[in-house]
């Protein structure tokens, strides 16, 4: 018989806990995922870019490390463990100095940052939401809100058919 | 005496031309500019993102070399000698499949490509732009029009002040 003390087996069902409660105990991470900003992320390649209207109005890059720009390139789906997709937003802002240039209100810009989100595939760590851990950081935080990140997966199901939970497509 | 022949002088004559005439020798070169497409830029990080409507209606993502980027995060102007800024446009499209996830029509992606844009600077080569060298690029070759070259000087001109032409500000 091999005794267990109650630290052991307090340390045996810390590591059985659901991704959620040990993301919770991470505090650069994200909760649920334990997704943290990867280094040099800013410098990455751009996938594409999109303005969302609506309650977001914002105007947003959607960068990729490598491991996500040899997929997006090649087609490859799914993606492969390591792929990262980073989507970096901006509040939604006309140009009054670029407009004063062209003559007339056509120019949207940049504004403030409003929020990273990060998308990194792991197949067996995050097979529950079909391989894809989330993040949202706010001026270099994880936003603390498990509420929110149980809204990632359900609405990356309805991405488009056959491209792995991802709503962006490669921009040439 | 020495004498020169009329071949000599018309060597002579080349050499001493305008940087138009030089520049349209240049098959793979911008007319007026002879800017060619840097390589690897495509991988270049991103300055910012803009959405220019009226005439354009394009998206557009603004993408610089290491020296274009270190002096945008270090406000360091006038850019230093090889910093290259490239603007990526694509046209602007709204997305049906991203708006049947939000409910709404809320969602504008990049299409097609239009055109890449290059901004080059080497305060000698260019001095009479203000230090800038202009090219612009279809199915990447140069858009052979000098007369659009010629647009893109006194365009810059009305860029903001103590930004050395540049329209874009970097986006944190």
């Amino acid at each position: 018989m091999v005794r267990i003390g109650w630290r052991s087996v307090a340390a045996a069902c810390a590591l059985a806990l659901s991704p959620a409660a040990a993301g919770s105990a991470d505090e650069d991470g994200s909760p649920l995922f334990g997704v943290r900003i990867p280094a040099g992320y800013r410098d990455w390649p751009v996938i594409s870019v999109a303005h969302e209207a609506g309650n977001a109005n914002d105007i947003r890059a959607i960068l990729g490390n490598a491991i996500a720009l040899k997929a997006f390139r090649e087609g490859t789906r799914p993606f492969p463990d390591g792929a990262i997709i980073a989507r970096l937003a901006w509040h939604y802002v006309s140009s009054p100095e670029n407009d004063a240039v062209f003559g007339r209100p056509q120019s949207f810009v940049a504004g403030a940052p409003t929020n990273v989100q990060f998308s990194v595939k792991d197949a067996k760590r995050y097979a529950e939401t079909g391989g894809w851990g989330y993040g949202q950081f706010e001026n270099g935080k994880p936003d603390r809100s498990a509420t929110l990140m149980q809204t990632c997966a359900p609405c990356h199901a309805g991405a488009p058919k056959g491209n792995d939970l991802v709503f962006t497509h490669y921009a040439p």
